[in-house]
């Protein structure tokens, strides 16, 4: 498959439709809260979390378009996430994406209140009427039950609450492992279980997404501790050698450049490997896995 | 009936349902995380919302018991958004509830992501496999999506930062209502509709809590705007006249105390008046809204 091809056009599939649910730019009294969900939304993400929600339906012989609303509610609370994150009580991060992060932009309150806009509206998304055209309810409500178990206080918004504790601490590499496991892992493992549950994966089918997208959480999370060593601010988009200078416990600062590279590599081989149930429906999600790995922003 | 007796049961069911259903205090990683979630959770707040959702399915003669976990995600949305209103960079207040808020206590970032946290986990609360045992799993659906609606952007978010825009701006009285129907208006509202919901209601009973559910609404907030001129910090459990301090349209600032209470007054009349459809089993609900223009905190 030509793979950069099937990047494009999916992100293009994904930007349209983040386009058709979004809230629409308006001259009224919620301009500005609006522009400033839209400006984080629309600032030219990778789209990953939606591409393998999509991708993992298309593994299991499914259509995609009803999954639409859900892949875009995988969006907005990966950018709900990134514009807390970056704000200056947290990691205080002036860039992303390129681009002056949000807060910067359009002040800290507002930059609060878009990121709790974007995750209350990727909710009213979750619960579209949209997806019943393709899954039962009972279905729909056991995603959204997922979804927020894995954003929530024992997933992505605990992971925060750890990386944040952790740094300047000496901490073990199980610990390591945990934040990274929620702060990350969690919401991209279950964006291809959501795409599972479209395409009405079998216990065993789930059960292997599963385990490819635990493997590609890790794999992400490895590069990203990786770029933050051997990138540059400009192919980043975000500052350079953040993790660094916050003393955060990575996997370079653990086992150095060469070890990390080769765990990110296996982590990327035993997604691949959990895939072998598949046939060639499952080639995106493959191609996904070697691209994470070899990404350089 | 004995209200006081019937508003002091119920908020101890609602207590005990929030002890059952949140996550307990642990000694592990994310002990600081859970911790302040649970401080502001567990602060003595009134459990207004809750129990109005309770009362609802009671006007419709539904049980409620499988309801509770649909009531402490209303509940874990109010404490959220107050979380995050008291930020420094929102409204900046130490005090609520009569204890230091939040991030007074556990810090800025903690308290932004015990907001995020609750916020989550009210979903994974609203999609909770126990409601299946009284509502079809299209309907529970259909209240996830309500209930997005009323706190995302068009609804809660979206009135804070209307509520922060307008600080110390010259607003007509039509923004005012705006402000008030979107902040505090719309999560009263959806209240009563979860508890409809949970009742069967037919689509006039629907319609006759709704209206209902605004008029309260509207007189919750209107008691509100006279609380912050009239009571003092001690009976508030929060600082007393933070809206003149900060230039906040108010319905005194706009009308005068006088003509306030009696707008007050014509909203928990017309409240009353939605529910004449209704037995004598509305009558907590009745009793809410007389409350709600009796409360001095």
């Amino acid at each position: 498959m030509d793979f950069k091809k099937y990047l494009n056009e999916q992100c293009l599939v994904v930007e349209q439709a983040l386009a058709r649910y979004m809230l629409p730019e308006e001259g009224g009294a919620l301009a500005n809260h609006i522009k400033a969900m839209r400006y984080s939304l629309f600032a030219g993400g990778k789209r990953i979390r939606p591409i393998l929600a999509l991708a993992a339906a298309k593994a299991l012989h499914a259509p995609t378009e009803h999954l639409l609303p859900v892949a875009c509610a995988l969006e907005c609370i990966h950018t709900y996430s990134l514009i807390h994150d970056d704000l200056p009580a947290m990691d205080d991060d002036d860039l992303r994406r390129g681009k002056p992060t949000c807060h910067v932009v359009f002040g800290e309150a507002e930059a609060i209140l878009a990121g709790d806009g974007l995750l209350s509206f990727a909710f009213e998304l979750l619960s579209h009427p949209e997806a019943r055209q393709a899954i039962p309810p009972a279905d729909q409500l056991r995603l959204i039950n997922l979804i927020a178990q894995a954003i929530g206080p024992k997933g992505m918004v605990g992971g925060q609450s750890l990386d944040l504790a952790a740094e300047g601490q000496a901490i073990d590499f199980a610990h390591l492992r945990l934040i990274h496991g929620c702060k990350t892992g969690a919401l991209i493992t279950v964006s291809v279980q959501a795409g599972a549950i479209f395409g009405q994966a079998s216990e065993e089918q789930f059960a292997a997404l599963s385990r490819y997208g635990v493997q590609i959480g890790l794999a992400f999370q490895i590069i990203d501790d990786l770029l933050d060593v051997e990138g540059t601010t400009e192919n980043l988009g975000k500052t350079a050698g953040a993790d660094a200078q916050r003393h955060k416990a990575t996997y370079p600062a653990f086992f150095g450049v060469t070890k990390t590279k080769v765990m990110a590599h296996e982590a990327v081989e035993a997604a691949i490997a959990a895939l072998e149930i598949f046939d060639a429906q499952a080639e995106p999600l493959r191609a996904l896995a070697r691209y994470i790995y070899e990404r350089n922003n």
